[in-house]
C-alpha cells in the first residue's frame, strides 16, 4: 500500500488503478472524474473541450486537457480562487446507498475524503487541501416531500437553496434561510456549515429549523432515523446537532429535514442613513421593538462600502444623492426589510414603517420620484414642530421602497457588496461576532492600522454585516492585489482583537482550511479536546475532511498498517 | 470500599461517613443534608417539625424526623408523587467550582449523582432512582447579566423561570419560554429537558435561543468558555447542543446565556370552537397563515378536557355555555394567542383577529356582556350574506378576550388542564409528537380500546396540546386511582402506535426514569448505540444521573477496583 505523508497525522492511501475501479463498479464509470488512470482517461477526451460552470478566465490551455482534467480543476478550486487542492478523483454518487459503499471504501482503505456541496464557502472547507477524493453532492439534489400542514421539507443535500426555494414558493412556503449565494449553495452545505445569512434574525439558526438528517458516517454507516419530521423530539441526544456546522467532519449529510416558513406576501425595504455607529446600534434596537412583528432582517454598511459598491457595480446607485447638499454628515446605512405574509395588509405595513421612520429621523425620506420638493417640503414642516425636536434623532434621512423593484434596488446595495468586492481586486475577508455596540471599532482599528504605516492609499478598508445578530463583516480589499506586507497587518491582529473583545473569529463562515488552528483562540483547551474526541470517535481513521476545522492532535497510526 | 450492586451495570459505592466529611468540608455544612451520620444528624433535630414546600398531606409523621430527613423525603420524591428515590444524601453547592469539587469527588470514588432543579419533572428524570447523592442547584440562584442592547442574559442554572422572566420584565424583555411549572422550574433543568411548552411557535426551540453554557463534566472539568454571548458562533462543533435536552447525563449545567426577547405589551387571546379535528388543523394553518407576525401560541383542547377542568377547577366556566342552545356539535377547541410589542397597536390587532375569526366562523362570537343578543344579531345577519355561505366555515364559533383578565381566564382553560388533573385521581400522562392532520386519531383508538373492554366508565381520556407544534398531550384520568389494568390498556400501545406512525414517543417531556427503554422505538440501533458512546466518553464511570435517558449497555467494571 501508497502511503502519502502530509505534514498532518493521518497518513493516507494514494488512489491507485484499482481504487478507481472499485468507484466506477459502485457508481458507474458516467458519476466519476478521474486523473489517475490515463489510458483510461484519453478516451474520455473530447473533440470541443469542456466548458466549466465558473467563469474560468484563464482556461485557454484546456484544449489540451481531458474532460475529467478539466472538470477536476474546476471542483479543486474555491470560488474565491484562494484555495485549490490537487485532487485526482471526483465522485457524484446519487443516492445514499452509494455514499455509503464508497466511505465503507475509504475507510477500510484510508482513503481521505472531501464532501463538496455548492462550493461557495469562504474558508477553504469545500476543496482538498492535498489529495482527497472529492465527494460532490451535486447528483443527489430531489425534493423528497412538502407537507404543507406542517411545513416540513425533506429534501436531498444535493438541491440548491434556490431551487429548494422555488419549490417551496410554489407551496406559499419558502426556506428559513438566504444567502447572497443561494444560487449556487446547496442545502446540506447550509447545513454543513451551520449557515447564516441574512434573515435569522426572522427565522432563527438553521439549530432550531433543521428538523432532522440523513448522515453517512466515515465508516459507511447510515444514519437513517436521523431524518425526523417532528417539530419536537426529546428522545436522547440531538445527534444531527453534531453534524449541523461540522463542516463534513464527522459525516456527509445525505438529506435534511427542514420547517419552511410561510412566504410573504409583500416586502418593503427602508435605508436609514446615520452619522455614528452609536445611532446605528440604537436604531436598530427600536426598529426590533417597534417593527419587531414585520422584521425580517436588519443589516448595515458604512459609506466606505457604498461608495466601492456604487463605484464598482453597474446599476448601484447611492440612495441620498442630495445628502451632501444637506451637510449632513453620512457615515453608515441600516438597511431594515420588513414583510407580510399578506398583501393585503402592505399598506398598512408601509403607513406602520413611514410612521416609525418619521419618528427616528431628522429629516424626511427620499421620496425617488419628487426628490428634491419632497424632501424640502418635509423638512420644513418637521423642523417647525415641538415634538420633532424632541425625537431621538438616531437617523439622518431615510428612503423607503416605493414597489418590488424598489425594495431589489435598496437591498442590493447591502447584498451586492461581496459581488462589488470581488471585482475590485484582491480581498481578505473576515466575519465576526463582536458585542454590538462595540462591533464597529474594529473596523476604525483596523484603518488606523494602516494609516501609522502610510499603506491607507492601496486598501480600502469595508465595515458591513448582519447588526441584528451582533456579526460584522470586516473585508479589506486591494485594487493592486495580494500583498504579504497587507495580510501581516491584519492577521493574527483580528483574531486577537476579537478574541480579547469575547467574539467569535467565526461568526457564520466557518473554520474550513483557513481558520484551523484559530479554534484555539477563545476557547478552554478542554473544549477544543472533546471537540477533538467527538471527531476522533466519529471518524477514528480522520479520512472526512482532513485538515478542516478541527486541528488534528497526533493520533498514532492505525495498527493495521 | 462498599459497593451496592444494582440491576443495572454500574457500580457505585454507598456513601460512608468519610464522604459526608468530604462533602462538609467542600460546601459548609449548612449545605448538606444527609441521614447517613445518625449521630451528627441528631443534633440538627428542631422541636417543631420542618414544612417542606410541597403540599404534603401525608407527612404527619415528621414530629420524630430530623430536619434533613423531611427535606431527603422531599426532594426524593417527584412533584407528581410517581417516583421515589432513597437518597440519603443532599448536597446545595453555591458556586461552579463546589460543583465542580462535588463531582471530581464523586468521580474518583464512584458516587453515583442525580442534579436536580426545581424538581417538575414528569418522567421521574430529576429525583434519585436509587440513592444517587441528589446535587440541587437551587443556591445557585442569581441572574449575572442583562444586555439591553442585544437581549442576552446570562444567569445561574439554579434561577426559577418565573424568576429570570420577572428580571427580564424590569428592562421591557422575556424569556423566550413559557412553562406551566414557571414558578418552580428552573433555568438550568428546562435546559437540561430541552423544555418546550406554549410559545414555541413564536420563539423558537431552547436549541436556538440557549447561545452558550456552562457546564461541569463528571470528572469535574468546568467547560467555561462554551458560555458564549454571541448570536452567532461556528467555530468547532456546537459542544453546548449535546447538554441540551442530555437530563443531566452528560454534564451539570452551572451557567445559561440565553437570547430573551422583547416582551410584548398586549395580548389578545382567541377560543375557536370546531366540529372536526380535520377542520382543527385546518384553522391552525389558517391562523399561522394569516395571523403570523402576531401569533405567540396556537393549542388546542378536546371537550373532555374543557369539562374536566371546569367540573374541577373553581372558576373555570365554559367559554361557550349557550352552544348546546344553537345545536352545535362542538368538540374541540383552539386556543390562539397573538401580542403586539406595543400597547399602542392593540386595538389594530383587535382588528386583525376579529376579522379572521369572522372570515373562518360560521356563527359570531360570544361577546361576554352581551352574548344572546350579540350572537342572535350576527347570527342573522351572516346567514343571509352570500360572502358567508362560500367561507370555509372552520370554526362553530369563536370568543376574543375583552381585556387582559379575560384573556387570562381564556388562556387558563388551557394552560391549567394540567392542574385540573392532578386534582382528578390518578392520571397517566403521554407526550407525543405525531403528524399532526392524524393527531388526535392517538386519542380516538385509546378511547376505543377502552370500550371495547367496557372500562370506559372508569376512565376519562383528554386529548389537548401544543396543536402548532404537532405535540399531543394523551392523559388517561382515572378517578378511583391507579390500577394495573388501565395502564396494561396504555402501554405499550401508546408506543407502539406513536412509533408506527412516525412520532417521537417523548415530545418535550424527556425519557428521564420512565421511558428509558423506548428510547430504542423508532430510532435504529445504530443511533442509540452512538448516544452510549457519547455518554460513555462524557461519563465514563456513569456517575451521572443513572438510570436514565440512555438504557446501560453493560460495560465491563473499572479496572482499578
Amino acid at each position: 500500500m501508497n502511503h502519502h505523508h502530509h505534514h498532518h497525522h493521518h497518513p493516507y492511501k494514494v488512489l491507485s488503478d484499482d481504487d478507481i475501479d472499485f468507484f466506477i463498479r459502485a457508481i458507474g464509470a458516467e458519476n466519476v472524474a478521474q486523473t489517475v488512470v490515463t489510458k483510461r482517461n484519453e478516451k474520455k477526451k473530447k473533440k470541443t473541450p469542456y466548458v466549466p460552470e465558473s467563469d474560468n478566465d484563464d482556461n485557454n490551455s484546456n484544449d489540451n486537457k481531458s474532460e475529467d482534467e478539466v472538470l477536476l480543476i474546476e471542483l479543486n478550486t474555491d470560488w474565491q480562487k484562494k484555495y485549490f487542492g490537487k485532487s485526482k478523483c471526483a465522485l457524484f454518487p446519487r443516492t445514499s446507498e452509494e455514499v455509503s459503499e464508497i466511505l465503507r471504501y475509504c475507510h477500510e482503505n484510508h482513503i481521505a475524503v472531501c464532501p463538496q456541496g455548492g462550493n461557495t464557502g469562504l474558508v477553504g472547507g469545500a476543496v482538498p487541501v492535498f489529495d482527497e477524493v472529492i465527494l460532490s453532492l451535486k447528483r443527489m439534489n430531489s425534493v423528497l416531500s412538502i407537507d404543507d400542514i406542517t411545513g416540513v421539507c425533506v429534501c436531498e443535500a444535493g438541491v440548491v437553496l434556490e431551487e429548494l426555494d422555488d419549490a417551496l414558493m410554489r407551496r406559499g412556503m419558502c426556506v428559513p434561510l438566504d444567502l447572497g449565494a443561494k444560487g449556487k449553495c446547496q442545502i446540506g452545505g447550509n447545513v454543513s456549515t451551520n449557515a447564516g445569512g441574512l434573515r435569522l434574525v426572522k427565522y432563527g439558526s438553521l439549530r432550531g429549523t433543521v428538523l432532522g438528517l440523513e448522515v453517512v458516517l466515515a465508516d459507511g454507516t447510515v444514519l437513517s432515523s436521523l431524518l425526523r419530521e417532528n417539530r419536537k423530539d426529546n428522545t436522547g441526544y440531538d445527534l444531527k446537532q453534531l453534524f449541523i456546522g461540522a463542516e463534513g467532519t464527522l459525516g456527509i449529510v445525505t438529506k435534511v429535514a427542514i420547517l419552511a416558513s410561510r412566504a410573504p406576501e409583500a416586502r418593503i425595504v427602508t435605508i436609514f442613513a446615520c452619522d455614528t455607529f452609536r445611532k446605528v446600534v440604537h436604531l436598530m434596537v427600536e426598529v426590533k421593538k417597534r417593527l419587531a412583528e414585520n422584521l425580517s432582517a436588519v443589516e448595515f454598511f458604512d459609506h466606505e462600502s457604498l461608495k466601492l459598491t456604487v463605484d464598482t457595480l453597474p446599476g448601484a446607485k447611492d440612495p441620498f444623492p442630495y445628502a451632501d447638499d444637506l451637510k449632513t454628515n453620512i457615515q453608515f446605512y441600516v438597511a431594515v426589510e420588513t414583510t407580510v405574509n399578506e398583501k393585503a395588509m402592505e399598506s398598512r405595513l408601509r403607513a406602520n414603517v413611514l410612521n416609525f421612520a418619521r419618528s427616528v429621523c431628522v429629516l424626511a425620506e427620499d421620496g425617488r420620484k419628487s426628490r428634491g420638493k419632497f424632501v424640502s417640503i418635509l423638512q420644513k414642516k418637521f423642523r417647525g414642530d415641538e415634538a420633532e425636536r424632541n425625537k431621538p434623532n438616531l437617523a439622518q434621512r431615510f428612503v423607503i421602497s416605493e414597489n418590488e423593484k424598489h425594495a431589489n434596488e435598496l437591498w442590493n446595495l447591502r447584498e451586492r457588496i461581496s459581488v462589488a468586492l470581488k471585482y475590485a481586486g484582491a480581498v481578505y475577508k473576515y466575519d465576526v461576532s463582536l458585542p454590538t455596540i462595540k462591533m464597529y471599532e474594529l473596523v476604525e482599528r483596523m484603518r488606523e492600522r494602516f494609516a501609522e504605516r502610510r499603506m491607507d492609499d492601496k486598501v480600502k478598508v469595508l465595515g458591513y454585516g448582519h447588526l441584528g445578530d451582533g456579526n460584522l463583516h470586516l473585508n479589506i480589499s486591494r485594487k493592486e492585489g495580494p500583498c504579504k506586507d497587507t495580510l501581516a497587518m491584519i492577521e493574527p491582529f483580528v483574531y486577537e482583537y476579537v478574541t480579547e473583545h469575547k467574539g467569535s473569529v467565526s461568526a457564520e463562515h466557518g473554520l474550513g482550511a483557513m481558520k484551523v488552528q484559530e479554534l484555539w483562540r477563545g476557547k478552554d483547551a478542554e473544549e477544543v479536546r472533546l471537540m477533538q474526541r467527538v471527531k476522533n470517535m466519529f471518524d477514528p481513521r480522520g479520512i472526512l475532511n482532513p485538515h478542516k476545522m478541527i486541528p488534528s492532535s497526533s493520533p498514532p497510526l492505525p495498527s493495521k498498517l
